[in-house]
This record gives C-alpha cells, sequence and structure tokens, in this order.
C-alpha cells in the first residue's frame, strides 16, 4: 500500500510513519515543516522508503504534487497544533484545519483516492459531555476554534462519504504524548524550567482533569482499527483508560527533571484559557472491543513523556 | 433593537423582516441577491424600515460594513439555497456556508455584537439518525457537503460562544416551504409543469419522506424560541408534527396546478441525488416545551405552498 501522510514530518506523524515502513508500506509525505522536523523521519528518508512533497495543504496545487503519487489511503494529521492560539488569531484553524481538510477531499476525489484515516480530537465533544464520553455523544458543541474546526473537518469528510463513495475512518484522539511531542503541557513545563528551574507557572488552578494517551498506542490503535472495522465510514475514540491533573503532570516534570525546588505557580481559574476544556475523558469501550488496549495508562504515559521530552529539550 | 439579518433579501429572510418590522425593530439586510429578490422587502425598503446593503457574506468587507451599523443580533440566513449542486461544485458550500459563517462571526467579534441566531438544519444528522430526531443524537455525521457546511457554521458558533462569550441559538430546520420560494420540490414542480403539463418528472422514486414547515410558522418559531430560551447556547429543531412523501408532494401540486392529466414519471432509486436524505423528521419536543407549536402540518403547507407558488410564478 502507497500511504500519504499530512503533517508526516511532525510529532504523531513521524511515529505512524515508523509503523507503515515497519510493515512495508510506501509512505509519502506532505509537511510545511512549521512543526514538523525533518529529523524525525529522516532515517527513512536516507533509505527511500518515504517521498517526502515539502508543500503546505493550504495551497491545492501542493496537495495535487502529492495526491498524484498514485497513493491508496491518506492519513490527514497535519493541523494547526497549538490550540490556545484561536483565542487571538481567529482564521488559522480554518485555514490550516477546515480549508486543508477540503484541499485534501478534493485533491482525493479529483485523484481517484477512496481511503482516509482523519485525526480529530476530544474537544469536538465540548465542555458538557457525560465522563466518559461515547462517540455517539450529542451535540457537539465544541467551545475552542480548534474544535470547531475538527468538527468541520469530520462533516466534510462524512460528507464525502456520503456524496463520492470515499471510505473514512474518524479518529477522536484524546490528549496525545509521547517523544518528538512540539506542542502540549509537558513540552510546555519543560521549557519553562529550562527558562527558570526555580519556578514553574501552570495555567489554571492546576485541577483541569483529561486522559493522556502515548503516541506509540495513538498509532498502533490507528492501524489496528483501520484492520478490523470496514464500514464506509468509522467513528472511534482513541485513548486511555485513566485521566490525570495537570497540577500531577507538574510534579512528574518536576520529578523527573529533578527540579525540586522549583515552586509550582497557578494563574487560578479552572481553565488554562478561553476554549479550554476542564474536563475530559473518552470513553474507549468501542476500541476496546476490536481488541486493541492501550500499554500505558496516563501517569505512565506522562513519565515516559517527561522522561524522552527531557532529553529531546535539555535543561542546558 | 436593531438586527442584522444575512440573506434577508430571501425566501426566509424576507418573512423574518416582515415579522421584525411589525413588532417594531430596525432592520439591517446584507444579501448579494443571488437569490434574494429585493421586491421581497420593497415595501419595508420604502417605509424606512430596512436599510438594505448590497454586499456578499464571502467578503469580509462587505459584512463589516452591514456589521458597523450599531446591531444587537444577528440573524445569520444566508447560505447556497441548492443542496444538490455540492454534487458537482464542491466549494461553494465551503465559501458560502463555513466561510462565510465564519466572517460573519468574526465581524461580531470585532464590532462588540453579541447576539447570533443561526439558520442550521436538518441534514446535518445525516441519513442513520432515529425518527424522528431529536437534538441530542450523535454523532452527526452529513452526507451531503450542504449538511457539512452548516455542521461547520454551528461549530463555529458554539466555538465562539465558547471562547469570545457570544449568546447564540442554533436552529435545525425541517424543509421549510412558503411564499417567496426561491428553490425547492415545489418551486421545481411548478416549474417542470409551465415547461411541460403533460408530465412531471421526479427525481427518485418517489418515496422519500420528509417533514415540512411553513415558512411563516418557521420565522414565528424563531422569535418564540429566542424570547424563551436564554443559556449562552440553545439548540432548537424547528419542524411540523409529520412528514410526507415526494409521491404526495407531486399529487398535490398537480391537484392545485390542476394539470390533471400530468403523467408523474420517476426517474427511480431511493434518494433524488447523491446526498439526498431519503427520510427524515425532527424530533420537536424542544420546541413545544417553549409553548410555540405550528399553524399546519406537512400536508396543508405543502397545500399553501404550492398556491402561493402557483400565483407567483405562473403557469402561462
Amino acid at each position: 500500500m502507497r500511504a500519504l501522510v499530512t503533517g508526516g514530518a511532525g510529532f504523531i506523524g513521524s511515529h505512524l510513519i515508523d509503523r507503515l515502513v515497519a510493515r512495508g508500506d510506501d509512505v509519502v509525505v506532505i509537511d510545511n515543516l512549521s512543526s514538523g522536523v525533518v529529523a524525525f523521519i529522516q532515517s527513512h528518508l536516507d533509505a527511500g522508503r518515504v517521498d517526502m512533497v515539502e508543500g503546505d495543504i493550504c495551497n491545492p496545487d501542493d496537495v495535487g504534487r502529492a495526491m498524484a503519487k498514485d497513493i491508496d489511503c491518506v492519513f490527514h494529521l497535519a493541523a494547526n497544533p497549538d490550540i490556545r492560539l484561536g483565542t487571538r488569531i481567529t482564521d488559522t484553524d480554518l485555514n490550516q484545519g477546515t480549508v486543508a481538510t477540503y484541499n485534501i477531499l478534493e485533491s482525493m476525489r479529483l485523484n481517484g483516492v477512496k481511503k482516509i484515516a482523519f485525526a480529530s480530537s476530544s474537544v469536538v465533544y465540548g465542555e458538557d459531555a457525560p465522563l466518559p464520553t461515547p462517540e455517539d455523544h450529542g451535540p457537539c458543541m465544541p467551545i475552542s476554534l480548534y474544535g470547531a474546526s475538527k468538527q468541520a473537518g469530520e462533516g466534510l469528510v462524512s460528507s464525502w462519504v456520503g456524496t463520492f463513495g470515499l471510505q473514512a475512518w474518524i479518529f477522536r484522539f484524546a490528549n496525545i504524548i509521547g517523544a518528538r511531542g512540539t506542542h502540549g503541557v509537558i513540552y510546555d513545563f519543560i521549557h519553562k524550567l529550562k527558562n527558570d528551574p526555580s519556578r514553574l507557572e501552570v495555567l489554571g488552578n492546576g485541577l483541569q482533569e483529561k486522559s493522556y494517551m502515548e503516541v506509540g498506542d495513538c498509532v498502533d490503535g490507528i492501524l489496528h482499527v483501520m484492520a478490523n472495522a470496514d464500514a464506509p465510514l468509522n467513528l472511534y475514540n482513541l485513548g486511555s483508560h485513566d485521566t490525570a491533573s495537570v497540577r500531577r503532570i507538574a510534579e512528574l516534570v518536576v520529578e523527573v527533571t529533578q527540579c525540586h525546588d522549583a515552586r509550582i505557580e497557578y494563574t487560578g481559574g479552572d481553565r488554562g484559557w478561553a476554549g479550554d476544556i476542564p474536563r475530559a475523558r473518552l470513553s474507549i469501550q468501542k476500541m476496546l472491543q476490536t481488541g486493541f488496549d492501550v500499554s500505558m495508562n496516563s501517569e505512565d504515559a506522562i513519565r515516559h513523556t517527561a522522561t524522552c521530552l527531557l532529553e529531546e529539550i535539555g535543561l542546558e
């Protein structure tokens, strides 16, 4: 199979490519390297297993160049990774999320590509959902502009299934963390401690409580579900069994970095920023029913991630 | 109150303006007159009760001109009215639906306008929803590009509520029909009989079964719900109590037009076009609980509409 991975030089994309290459797939990457890093996939590029198209999925011509390479299946992961950005700049998620997803789907239609896996997010559920949240929760009322763009992407994917006969797998991710992370709370905490090991500022009161999934589990889950669910449109939450508080993450990062003298300071309020969801946990019953389970729960994934990112970022 | 009505010269918009003017509101209209008709609101323009901005909501500058007029509440009704178009031209709903809705919301943010009513649609539910479909059905997986754009619009609205403190009312409409209709099945049937009174072609097998709501009931419902639901985000289906088949609509149009010799011919298949939903009926319990009920059910609304449109279109 020849796969096109959007955002393939990024955090989740590069881990997915490790698995695709390992199982013998050919891989084409499109990435604008805004947050992706070529080094993440350099070994596969050197081995000739990955074909890199440096381009922007906001540009239909760039998408067309990648899609013309005899693609069997698209893994559409690229997006603006910074949820908070939407509170200041309102068209980033629209353009890099919604319109870019349209570009992907339209190019698939024009090139006769029939399968797509789409990375959506738990944030589409909004803040009033029951916890753990099942896939059939409704109505989905996202409170962040990032969430709105993921919901819009889901609708575009489902309309291309209904109108043009695509087959699709939509995955609503928990917080995905792990090695090569380029953003997120653990990444931020380590950078803060690198700047000033005497204090660690935490946005909000630290009681935000969310579910974390290790990125290796995430990409294994994607491939397992795709091999075991074959409806025209397949919708799956991907997450772990439990949650961790931001307060606990701060403690774990302090422990792993051995910045034992750091004062943990909270900015206060029950959310980190406007559009942050204080509590999130996905129901993973449907995922488990495919026979897939995670290898790490939230706290193990956090400790593992902090260890990996500490080595990558360093404190000096 | 000063209201901005997008698509105010259109079918539903012009009826809404009749009500707003009658209750004493000031009204600003933005309409590009692609399907809207100035004559629909000419009497209010002549009376100085309505301020018309001829402009396109796809253009942020046009939206800004209208939004700067000291607006208290936006009624965002403008959209591509032709659901079938998405099967041939794939960016119409994206631009005239999703991106245009972004333009409206962003202009509201920039101008400090805090209230919006958004016209969504039953088609966001997709084709696998239980009937009648309640507002909390999930997952919503639209099968038309129009449906995808309405879902995207809902998500944008809810994210502006969650991030920027807007108050919103989202209405998921049944098939809205009535005088001044500019599209839809009854409009199409009358035009077909005008072209050839000896035959009436029906897309699909005629067994498509949907709920119809008269436009006067629709706009009364909007205003009633807004006066009686005051959450930050309010989501309501608007529809009638029952359904009618396309076959029955064809018979009623033949009866009203007195084209009794017309052969009704079916193109076959269980849907009219790719992305058409064969069966749709909204749960209206939540609407009824506000104390509002419709004055017409589907068949009465169809007969009334056929009578009005026959007079407007004529058969000669």
